[in-house]
């Protein structure tokens, strides 16, 4: 069946919707690894060739020139899929301009090209990933400044401890969003030329090549031909993992807040169910969630291969390919995902105003405890609380003998006891990406 | 340009030649995926409905007929591709026969579809794995009876310690394949079926049902429908994880064994290099040891999902699915490389001589000692070889004055020296799957 | 100020308060490994030795006369425990017999100690951790039975979804500790005898001394010595992070079930806090919930080392030894607080109850949709809910049209909609370990 | 037998050689971490109470006056080690001064003091890692120079590609370390207060305090309370884990070449074997390759826990604290393992050499490729070569028609094709930490 289908054997998105239809996933298709390819070829042809051979080449490299699916059934052969391509693109080349096609791939190894491909693909997926972090931090930043004195129940092991502020559990959100930024922002994504061994033997010129080619590429220039030096993968796999993670704290909070029993936020359109039509389910947040327990699992196995042997090692580099195209692909998803959550994040001030009632008061025993310990000491004030907790009776009739009726009511409410959170919102609010 | 072919944004195997072009890679495909979950709903309706329903639905669930490439862009809308699935598939049925198409996914989850889709592939995956692996290890036996008694140098810590025979290190190796082997026949892929919550609560007859629909699909029936009881899915990924390791320790020795330096083996058909024609390097090893440094972080996601609360997860579920996949393309891959590389592995008996002889009969030093002691006593028998090793001296004129010159040569003989190794080897060749 | 005191760089359990105190961290102390590297030792003298000899060996085989951190800090000259074991073991037996002192370690190689020696740790601690979960699984039972229909909602992507009842959430824990009891007691640890390069060459007896010396140990014998065909301990590996994550499974839900706004159930014994007196904290499903995001990571290191090159690999092995230890560990004191937290589990029937309540009938919708279909249609029964859903609205007003209030009211209760969760229970709590 | 002992659960470094007996094993002991609670908590007390109560506070918070055992054991209760403290703490204060007793633990929460200390630990042993790499670098640096041009095989997927130079080599080895140098000097650990939810609420003057308290911790000040923002210890993870990777490099490197047949390096001081005199092993490398297998998983777990939920997560924090203490201890045990390794590495040029003339020239083909294309063509060229290689036969005579005997040697001489080696290892060291 399956065999008869040219998407037989394919995937085209259907068990990964944290990242379906993504920007980011287009970005770093095989097909976009092919052009990619293809376009360090062409500017190695640009930085060694004469201007009219590095023209032809440079006009051969186009990924539709190419067939994906034959190109990688022959990676298999030599275990890359550089090695066929040379092949196809010098052919092409030829076709045109027989002298030109001596410049293809000239003095350079499978590695150089598929290194810098995938530097140009993560310079081409990581301004999506940031334009949705960027969205997403200013929706939260919306939320944050709307909601800044907002009360709702800050929760510890998950029982209700003291009040917080919503704005204050927003601004953390796009603390860390913009934390994810500064990392993804700061990668630099660097050319590979190193040729055989990474001593630029086999061109005229190496280290002033070295400059050219990256120049041509768009890519930062190299200290060193970093085969086995794999700081660029590692930075770039870690920043993205971060990323994930960050997210997958958002997630993790409107996962609990719209439970059934709190609901204290709802996704603005969340996901149906075919069975319970009453269901709206936080599904940008359940993505958002499989993707930040998908992305240590990868980053790990990145820095597994940072102990690469010799000068290509038998397997550590391989192993990066996949897992860093999925990193960039969870980080894209999970970053639209995200922008998508907060831009449609409804918030219910009055769900969070009665949940604060819940405990009848034990939410700010914290407060209590400091009114009542000049009264009847530190130690007894516990005691009275810790009682009174247990055996679910009212605090009111269990202090009344303590504190003045007016004193304690006022003492007992929740939403005067929010500390400094609407000033840490707004002093979070000032930092910008 | 990417977005222009319609490959753009997919995996067609360009980054991954370790199971590009693999049988299971086939049978893993989202288009595998999306016949499994129809195989799976029309099991459910040949459990559930009456007969000529049944055919409708069991002949309106061929994946031809759906477009895999909608159902994913549409699988985010819930988060699952069963929710735009069950629609198509209803309205195809409707089509035939309207009363047919209310036994569409009637009384079940996306959950149930999904998850006993997930084990139909398995279930159709496995024995692709364990032919290959089958094929590992006869080939592997044929090495290890053939080389039974071929002396080599036994290495520790990367240093040559005493003899051991090449037979002993193939049986070694085909040891960890049909422990392998053993761990995926062992899977015993299972049924779910449990409805929203998994009570059965919208069936007619639940727990016979069960039993029903297990039939239909050809898999085990579980104890209780395991939505967020994981084992079945663990135990998958466990097994998957540990024979993609176990290949690794194959490709491990094979990579050391094929160095420049060492020569002991060489794979049958080595990669080329564009560049480097005189190179023939060991790919079969390299993309079999790409694969298992991968596995072992998508194992640990599956683990990490056990812990998954309530009757469906917001996102220990969803993260799942493309690991698992990933999991069973990487064993399959690996199986199938192993295969290849056994069956056309060549080995140097000459080589693995020569190099018994570099330490010039330092590899022999235990059984020197053991002859020493009684002479000049053991602790004076190992500081006479340390200072021969430390000199590079001969060890023929270092203990020229304590042993007779032809006991001395035949102590020296490291092809004598190969204890048990013949004798384990055929023990563990008696050994069957 | 640390260097000061003896326990300056120790680990002694500050940092890991799920497994401080338990018997498995005892039984896997670095005195319980030294234990079991002296025993491994012995064993080899009563399986080669004269009787005489081997006794001399088995008596000074004690732990306590060695310096276990001397020993650890000697360790680092060879890169294992062993071999300054071996001095010190020599020099005590050589204290009491001369002669003896020929026998410790003859023909062995660190590596057969060290593996013998964690497979003996292994033994000793298996038992303990079965019988935490054995005592866990029958609170479970206990639980499962008493609540087989207690009715509570069922809930997915963390919305109620239908009813389940308690019982079958308690029976699904209970299946999931019996699978890890299962795959823990399927664990059959093997003793390591295979001398320098794995060929037995320095004994004068091989094969036959190597079923001799497992059965000195109590362990099995192996088919082949094991240097570097690792199954033992991946297996043990993935039982043990199984287990830590099936009783994650149980953590996570109690975490779910204990918050404030939902409070189905209670620890018996909830942390403290010292500033809120009020609070009574799931700590023992934290602190398993904290063992089950650690066990994964530690697992994949295991599974990596499967590709271990040569006769010993210089490295991979060496990475085996703590992460092995923590997963026993990890295990052990999740098991430990898995039985702690059930036996003093307390169920809120009434908050269940009241919690079927919050959606207002739209808990059943999947029943409401069954009953409203043959009247209405299926469509429009889905959209009057859907509706009914979003207005917030009371489901009764919304059908009151549609259905006979009195139906309408049976068909509402949640209480009589689990489906077979009772029989489910029933028919789980037939299986036994 | 362990029970008796009071080492008999603790782990004192014997399963570890790569860390026992560091500096950095020693400042991250739990004794450590105790005195570092201590001094945040002291801290605390100088940045709000009056001047003699915080003296009395200070003066307290010695770890010597506490049994970290005991705290250890009692942390099981609430499930950190800070509660305990606190009453302890709290009981010595008031033993010297009952009023200063109400202001230990003011308005703090546990994790206030927790992650401070984690902190404060990783402060004091970052710079005796950063210490370490530093050495490394400076003996890298001195090899780099030395071996600028020293001919050496380079070596790709296990077979010689090209030659390169052993001072490339090292340059490269040297450019990670800083990398990871100045990855761990970026880490900028930071300060944590925020009481019970991260509101600051329980402090008289909440945003002031937090730059009083960072100030007396000698920590950075935090934007926001980071309960649940992780940022602070994935930067910190990630780069750790980023230099174990980066040294693992290195010790990769050494294990290759170290091997009987390659022999182009040595350690310095190798280790021993019991029972083979003669074996010196790459001891250092191969304990900073099991540092480097383990670091990942450990990583992985820490971006794991950036998904916390809530003010304070149920388990995802608990799960932090051994991870990270045990990613601080392979960082510092392999730094030091590599700084001895980096000193006492010798060097063998001939070995190099000698090596270079193994492929009989054809580890130049790439160069003879280029000298041949005008004469035959650039396909025969390759032709001519892979037959050579394929025949084993002698590329002299192979080409004997083709080039000029004397031309040919001179192309054939492997040592005067190092490329920019030379050129690229001296702008490599022109870079400073």
């Amino acid at each position: 069946m399956s065999s008869a289908s040219p998407l037989g054997r394919d995937d085209v998105g259907l068990l990964t919707p944290v990242r379906t239809g993504s920007a980011v996933e287009d970005a770093t298709g095989d097909t976009a690894f092919l052009q990619a390819m293809l376009d360090a070829e062409a500017a190695l042809a640009r930085a060694l060739a004469p201007a009219d051979a590095a023209a032809v080449v440079t006009s051969a490299a186009r990924a539709g020139l190419y067939d994906v699916r034959d190109l990688a059934r022959r990676a298999r052969s030599g275990g890359n899929p550089v090695i066929p391509l040379v092949a196809d693109l010098t052919a092409a080349v030829a076709r045109t301009d027989g002298d030109a096609a001596a410049y293809v791939h000239r003095g350079a190894t499978s590695q150089d090209i598929l290194d810098t491909a995938t530097m140009l693909v993560a310079a081409r997926a990581l301004p999506l990933i940031v334009a949705d972090l960027d969205r997403t931090a200013a929706e939260l930043a919306r939320l944050a400044a709307a909601h800044r004195a907002t009360p709702m129940p800050g929760r510890t092991l998950t029982q209700h401890a003291v009040p917080t502020t919503f704005g204050l559990k927003a601004a953390g959100w796009r603390s860390l969003v913009l934390d994810a930024r500064a990392r993804l922002a700061a990668v630099r994504p660097v050319a590979q030329l190193g040729g055989a061994a990474g001593t630029l033997a086999a061109f005229d010129d190496g280290i002033p090549l070295l400059a050219r080619f990256a120049a041509e590429t768009g890519l930062a220039e190299p200290d060193l031909p970093w085969h086995t030096l794999r700081t660029p993968i590692t930075d770039l796999g870690s920043a993205l993992a971060f990323a994930v993670g960050a997210l997958g704290k958002l997630a993790a909070d409107v996962l609990v807040l719209s439970r059934t029993e709190i609901g204290e936020v709802a996704e603005g359109a969340g996901g149906g169910s075919s069975a319970m039509p009453h269901k709206s389910n936080p599904v940008r947040a359940t993505l958002i969630a499989s993707a930040a327990r998908q992305a240590p699992g990868l980053a790990a196995t990145l820095l597994g291969s940072l102990a690469a042997e010799d000068e290509r090692p038998g397997g550590a580099w391989h192993a990066e390919w996949q897992p860093l195209r999925d990193l960039l692909r969870l980080a894209g998803g999970a970053a639209r995902d995200a922008a998508e959550l907060a831009s449609g994040l409804r918030v219910f001030p009055d769900r969070m105003a009665a949940n604060l009632e819940l405990t009848d008061g034990l939410i700010v025993s914290e407060r209590l405890i400091a009114a009542l310990a000049p009264v009847v000491g530190r130690a007894r004030a516990k005691e009275l609380l810790a009682e009174a907790a247990r055996a679910g009776a009212g605090l009111t009739e269990a202090l009344a003998d303590v504190l003045p009726a007016d004193h304690l009511r006022e003492l007992m409410d929740p939403t005067t006891y929010v500390g400094a959170a609407p000033a840490l919102t707004d002093r979070a609010l000032t930092r910008h990406a």
